[in-house]
């Protein structure tokens, strides 16, 4: 299911390749988000342009909206929404936790209201599971208690002890033909909780890792802290994969910190406010100074985007409020993350890596705006 | 420039190549709007996979934001908006008399406030054909006055002898390398006026003929009544448009009346409100009745949207305001306008022109609705 091809002399960079229902992936991997079951504002042939290997899709959207019948009805969600390549979903619980009104968290799930219509749900290991069996995903993830990150250390234990007592639940459900479901690592940055949770869910022997709580509003070292304190037990003949991770300096170092999967809104959050990634941090497309600039969003990018228009032209769409304007931000800031993906493989198979971080972290002008849009959507 | 290829035995639909400085274009031609530089939600390639042959862009929009000087530094219109094929651009007269704020109808043309940001700016044939030059279109429209259906007989007549003079004007200025010039023909439903407008303005000698003021709001037999008023005096061995109409079956019946070129709003229009056309009228894809239906939106359409998608997925796009929704039914209803003139001609072809304009305006169902909206946005 998982190969370790290679593994770098100078961090813990690994390259891989994962094996899946729907294809094989090749790792270090980003998965684009599509949340609601579209990947903002793309469709499937511009995900596979530029080099789209897996997306994710969301439980707990997508049970509320269409509702699994429709997704049963159309024959699986690679079906619905016209995507052949691997799919990963999220089980639900991170959006439970942060987007709903919690009723009660009882010892099998969570009662909440919907953010929507204020309908009163329940949510739990079996019913996760469950949806996304129906869903059909090439990777299921275990219904988790994500606590944010101002929590009290008996928040983060109890938490850490929900969590292990649901992914147990969940080890047990049902799957899809050929689903492989992950385990989550939660605990905080805190040594002892991120040991006492990964232990106990390695235990249980899922298909791969999740580092979960290193996306919700915490500074940039205690996301590395906690993807460190957590990476050392995971077994490294296993894919890992860190939720809801970052900017493009991020990915580079977690990838160096041991870390084969990642997903982000950040690449489509961010383009349809008119921000666009390139690789030396991210620069205002929208911005008046691009009014006349005649040269593509990153000189020498291959993408869509860049191939067709300028920035002049792309200001003018996103000034004047045209879709094309967020489509082809959206495109480019896309391709940069699958793109500087594709390198960190290149670079592991020519043992260059080591070099390729110094440089490329040592050139990325990390924007302090940017880093609080990634929060904003989930 | 212009060559009449064929003419219909049984109604004056003809069948006609116009050659442009980008491009030739078959006629009967539908040309997507571009209002402010893009065709809403599409790219160039999906256009051109359409089958897009013409689009059109707009004067006053353009000349406003990001304005003259932005699309002369790219070097054009078709470089800025990166469409290497025909473009024509209307002048600009509809929205300075519609959309604008007009302070003083002058001798030489209209002072008015922008619609923006009430900034104060003059614009009248000198201008609007300086503008049109700069933007290197291929074919220029002249300015006009185009006043409401409702206007009186009196200012009929005077919207009528200004738009007789401003062609004259607009008649000597200096034009783009190749740059068509087309007259417009007012005058509302009155024989008289139209008559006398098309005299006048046919003996200017322009490239091509428009008839004006037939998308202002009035019922369809005045639309239908203006150009057969007008129709008759204009040259046959030049191209004919009916400018901002109109649904499918209207565009069947105008080719009927012996139109050649057509633009409208309403494809790309009522796709952001999840309404699609088909052959047989318009169907709401945003409604609850096909929350289960994994059909396509239209059985045996061809286009991108219908290749991929079915009605289920692109309603629940619609319904979570996801932007692929609305591309897609952009998509599909552009493609639907398309495909209907490329039928047109192949049926003036083939001789079959009657038969196939009977056939299709028995099976189509106009909505009230959907004529309402083609109003709206201009």
């Amino acid at each position: 299911m998982f190969e370790l091809l290679q593994t770098d002399s100078t961090s813990k960079a690994r390259r891989g390749r994962l094996t899946t229902a729907h294809g094989v992936v090749d790792t270090p991997v980003f998965m684009p988000v599509g949340t609601q079951g579209s990947v903002k504002a793309l469709d499937p042939r511009e995900l596979e342009e530029m080099g789209t290997q897996i997306i994710l899709a969301n439980t707990y959207h997508l049970s509320i909206r269409p509702g699994i019948e429709i997704i049963r009805g159309a024959g699986g969600l690679h079906r619905f929404i016209n995507w052949p390549h691997p799919i990963l979903t999220d089980s639900g619980g991170f959006q439970v936790f942060s987007l709903a009104k919690i009723r009660k968290i009882k010892s099998h799930g969570v009662e909440f209201r919907s953010h929507l219509d204020g309908a009163l749900l329940f949510l739990g290991p079996k019913e996760a599971m469950e949806i996304q069996r129906a869903f059909g995903s090439d990777i299921a993830m275990v219904f988790d208690e994500c606590p944010p990150h101002t929590s009290t250390p008996r928040e983060f234990r109890s938490a850490v002890e929900r969590t292990i007592r649901w992914a147990k639940e969940c080890r047990e459900q049902p799957r899809a033909p050929g689903q492989l479901v992950f385990g989550i690592v939660q605990g905080g940055a805190q040594a002892a909780l991120r040991a006492e949770c990964a232990r106990a869910i390695v235990a249980m022997n899922f298909d791969g890792y999740a580092i979960g709580g290193v996306s919700v509003g915490e500074p940039e070292r205690e996301i590395f802290k906690a993807v460190e304190l957590t990476e050392p037990f995971l077994p490294a003949d296993l894919p890992r994969y860190a939720m809801g991770l970052g900017t493009p300096a991020q990915l580079v170092e977690l990838v160096a910190r041991g870390i084969d999967m990642f997903d982000c809104v950040l690449p489509t959050r961010v383009a349809r406010n008119g921000t666009a990634f390139t690789n030396k941090g991210t620069v205002s497309v929208k911005a008046g100074f691009n009014k006349a600039d005649f040269r593509p969003i990153e000189e020498g990018c291959a993408c869509f985007a860049c191939r067709q228009f300028s920035r002049a032209y792309l200001r003018h769409l996103l000034n004047v409020n045209e879709i094309l304007g967020l489509r082809m931000v959206s495109v480019h800031n896309s391709h940069l993350y699958l793109k500087l993906m594709a390198d960190i493989r290149a670079h592991l198979a020519a043992g260059t890596f080591g070099e390729f971080r110094r440089e490329f972290v040592a050139n990325y002008v990390p924007s302090r705006r940017v880093l609080s849009a990634r929060d904003a959507e989930r």
